[in-house]
């Protein structure tokens, strides 16, 4: 069974290559993405929701145009392993999920994904094997219409330089950056210059 | 000038074909992770943070192992133009930011950056070839120590199915999945069966 243009063979290659490790959720998630590109409504443009960061935006972004860093891919954090295909001007969309209901045809699939059992104890190659199989015989499907205002980053807006930090960031974040409001996540800070 | 492994058109292919566009901020992003790389601290695994989620995230989904899907890649939403990779378990890192001091000797970059110019005021051409000119010129560079608990995705924890829409969430959201305690960005849903 191919995933969207390409073999499985050759996805699983690109998901090696671009992931890091051949991970059960990026399988399924190939398989998603291309039940998702099967039943696209009309139209030429379409952005991406992620319900979950966890693997599936790899397929997403591995697979379609759309990536976080253009914007077309949002990643809302239901922890829900779905993901939605939708136009994006009107909304219109595919949603595809993992339905709890077809797990207990493939009791390697459910145990994994249900946290039923310990890492140690999971059969890896029963899982790949059970994943292959099923194919699109996990998800269901939905047409439904996208808020994208709700799942779309903000525009940047207008942008100054914070007085404490000198760095540029969006006056809509106040009189200073947000690192320098108490978010940053980093201590020892120390300048250096450039080695390279 | 190189860009990590790659040629300055090699990488203009990669951006192309993974962010759909050239963005000039994944050009300047490209420069910024490669200094980084050339400036690592001691150490096996890395993982970065991003202090915007425009453009930047895919240089370092381009240029490095982390990626979104895979936890290694965080994405802080402070506006700021920056990236950090950082040894994971000691977090001791480099950061790069675009240093807004340099940026009088790259008008064209500077006005780009600092939207001083409307878009169809700008000359695409002269901004592609400063950022180009300038490679490594326009950034600052820190040592810093990243508290990774503050930037990492939480844990997904134990999982049950919701009562509400029959999908699996975390139990850590509460007695039911965000989407069904108002998230749902989503309207007039309507199950459909697989077409594909």
């Amino acid at each position: 069974m191919n995933i969207c243009t390409y073999s499985y063979e050759e996805y699983v290659h690109l998901v090696k290559s671009f992931h890091g490790t051949l991970a059960p959720g990026l399988l399924i998630g190939g398989f998603m993405v291309d039940l998702a590109m099967k039943n696209l409504p009309e139209g030429e443009f379409f952005d991406a929701v992620c319900e979950t960061p966890v693997c599936l935006p790899d397929a997403v972004q591995i697979l379609t145009p759309c990536t976080v860093g253009n914007g077309w891919l949002s990643v809302v954090p239901f922890g829900k392993f779905a993901v939605t295909l939708y136009e994006k001007y009107a909304g219109e969309g595919v949603r595809v999920y993992l339905d709890t209901k077809k797990l207990d045809g493939w009791p390697e699939i459910r145990d994994w994904y249900l946290k039923k059992k310990k890492k140690q104890d999971q059969d890896s190659e029963k899982l790949f094997s059970q994943i292959k199989e099923a194919g699109h015989g996990l998800f269901g499907l939905q047409r439904v219409r996208v808020e994208a205002d709700k799942v779309r980053r903000n525009k940047m807006g207008a942008v100054a330089v914070c007085p404490q930090c000198g760095e540029a960031y969006p006056t809509r974040d106040g009189q200073k950056c947000l690192g320098c409001q108490g978010g940053s996540p980093y201590k020892d800070i120390l300048p250096v210059s450039a080695g390279a």
